[in-house]
């Protein structure tokens, strides 16, 4: 029977996760693949630390180079994260004509042009299937399962951490503040929070998608991304009022030959069923020319599930072969997001006048805004209340110079909010 | 660059969808993976009727033999449905060394222990991702994104026609002929629905799932199969008063190593993510055991949908390797039907007298069957009124023996009613 060795650099969580898949399941994978896929090694600078998996004797060592230069391996799974030095690992392992696998999403948005170049030249596989949804087979499903259709648009919740704040917000009515610190009681947000929250996670999972997508070269730097902070409680209640719901979408999307890459708060018609996808699971929707509307949910975090995604690319990898060569070499223009058009929520903070609507519906037909639905509140004792208007498709440029305009007017009270819409033009 | 030379048998529905995918991709699938993949013949029966593709001259021809037997061909896409000749064009295509890609169903349910065994034998491929869930990758997924994982359950909604069914009469509170009537102006149910209404072409379905999840031979006849004929507009009504959704469920899964396989019409939980998957689309629900719960949605049939699934088959045929030599030589035994265990919702027709409910209730007592909730509705004309009962776990074959009882009772109007009920036991 074919062998094929393997070595782990970082025994954290998806370290853990992947190490157990490979000694539980390395009788179930050779039964279904005719290869022996062993763990000849993990390295870790912490060998103390109480892990829920005992390695065999000799295993574990506290130096990536015994990994990266084991003439023995044929593959290497980078799990460490972050940039550096992730990415001098899995540079020097391609370079020992290692086969590379990662989950380091960061690290391929970044940096990862330089990584499947070097892949490419030394004619190397590299795994990414557990970069982007977890244990959700995404990439695979995008490279191969749709490889005969043009990707329409892709629109996604990947990332949990945000999408169960958002679900509890949503749920319960509580505030972004109160639902972060119970994602952080539970685990679900780290301490400092700020990747997931700002979108950035978001962001460079849907750079890596886009870029499977288009074929295009890793873009992080262009894509535009925009965090959950600023969603309020109120905000969510007015959504649910016109029949949305509010989710953190990355999307990527190509319309007349140019790409829109963004992250961004986004309300989505609550009958859609990526709207109902809630707590910390992720769903991707793709859109092929041929095969129309597909949606692929599951967890996109967690030791197991993102292990049984890394060991998926073991498999593929060790099979040899049948991995198309990743090429990210065309060229097509990513739009700045001025240049978008979207429908948009807005909610003014407006003076309790007569006059109010007729000023800001006045500045929104100066700018080719078109409205297509209003909501204004009873009256508050402040004298402030909120007036909410959902808009036909508009340029994001118009919007902006709206705003501008909006803000400065004397009967609005505080800067004006504003979400965009995904859905049918109604 | 390489090329690849493939036959289509039969031009209809899929037929065409995959020769128009195959050549309107032609330039992608080569950028994607270096292969030059060529329609060389596509045969029919029938050279006359109009279709939406000219195909260039010299390819259709009428001889599926013409395809089968040409020495230049690499791989036969078998398109023409049924069981003979479908099964004599694939059998004679492996013998002549030829990878084989189908659609059919039917044919690998009933007859496809022969086929992968000769395929297994001769080491060639034979592509089957067209024949559950239309353009929806599950072959792929199952079979290599979930590789790591062994298959606990798979939930399906793999007959699109059932499905539209369901939804019509659930929104619009319709009855199933009614419903069957829309779905066949539509083109949603052929003239003659046997097939889909009673659950077959779902059978067929799940049967190819449950082999691949767990490695066993296909075997149509052990699946149990009831179809949505009797489900009435009543009956989804008071579904949804306990907060459920009827679908037509595929079901696998395994339990202390015996293996269940089933469709029938089942109650699921509304917020369940695979209640919401409504109108003619597929969705299959795979649970691993280190992914956890997953969901892949899309259409599961039409011309271009089904199309995409072929050509991903015939692209990783094309690159000469990576699928999984197919083994279905695991010894499982399949449960009967009246062995499983599952929660039942019942509509009995009661004589409104007193004592009714207690009566019954006491035949569910003696057969261990616990009850978890009941509605009684207000009094008829006819004097005979709906009671419908809601029940913890119970095994199938206490329930049909109570059954017997109860529709015995005097105070049982008319043949009682059961459908099994999926979720959390409450």
């Amino acid at each position: 029977m074919r062998e094929i060795k393997v070595g782990i650099i970082g025994f954290g969580t998806v370290g853990t996760g992947t190490a157990k898949i490979l000694i539980s399941q390395r009788e179930l994978i050779k039964k279904r693949t005719g290869i022996d896929i062993i763990l000849k090694r993990v390295a870790d600078r912490d060998l103390e630390r109480p892990r829920e998996i005992n390695l065999p004797k000799g295993v574990l060592v506290q130096d990536a180079w015994e990994v990266i230069r084991d003439p023995e391996i044929d593959i290497v799974i980078e799990l460490v994260g972050g940039i550096h030095p992730a990415k001098d690992f899995i540079m020097e392992a391609l370079k020992n004509n290692k086969h590379v696998i990662t989950a380091n999403k960061a690290l391929l948005a970044e940096e990862g042009n330089d990584i499947f170049n070097l892949a490419k030249q030394k004619r190397l596989q590299v795994g990414f299937e557990a970069s982007v949804g977890g244990g959700i087979p995404i990439i695979k499903v995008m490279r191969e399962g749709l490889v005969a259709n043009k990707m329409l648009a892709i629109y996604g919740i990947i990332n949990g951490t945000t999408n169960y704040i958002l679900t509890k917000m949503t749920d319960e009515g509580i505030d972004f503040q109160d639902a972060l610190r119970e994602a952080q009681n539970l685990g679900y947000a780290e301490a400092d929070p700020t990747l997931d929250i700002e979108g950035i996670d978001s962001a460079h999972k849907i750079t890596i998608l886009a870029s499977l997508a288009y074929g295009i070269p890793l873009n992080f730097k262009k894509v535009y991304c925009e965090g959950i902070t600023k969603i309020t409680a109120q905000d969510i209640a007015f959504a649910r009022e016109f029949g949305y719901r509010i989710k953190l979408l990355a999307i990527a999307k190509i319309l007349n030959g140019e790409i829109e890459i963004r992250v961004h708060p986004t309300m989505i018609p609550e009958n859609y069923l990526i709207a109902k996808v809630d707590g910390v699971f992720n769903a991707i929707y793709v859109e092929g020319d041929n095969v129309g509307a597909t949606l692929y949910y599951g967890r996109g975090a967690g030791s197991l599930p993102t292990g049984s995604a890394v060991v998926a690319d073991v498999v593929d990898i060790a099979k040899g072969n049948g991995l198309i060569p990743i090429d990210f070499s065309e060229k097509l223009s990513i739009k700045p997001v001025e240049e978008i058009e979207s429908m948009y929520y807005f909610r003014f903070t407006a003076l309790d006048r007569p006059g109010v609507l007729s000023k800001i519906s006045g500045v929104f037909g100066e700018n080719n805004i078109s409205i297509a639905s209003v909501i204004q509140k009873g009256r508050s004792k402040a004298g402030a209340v909120p007036l909410v208007i959902l808009t036909h498709r508009a340029k994001e440029k118009d919007v902006l110079r709206a705003l501008q305009t909006i803000d400065k007017l004397p009967v609005v009270a505080a800067k004006s909010v504003f979400i965009r819409v995904e859905g049918q033009e109604s």
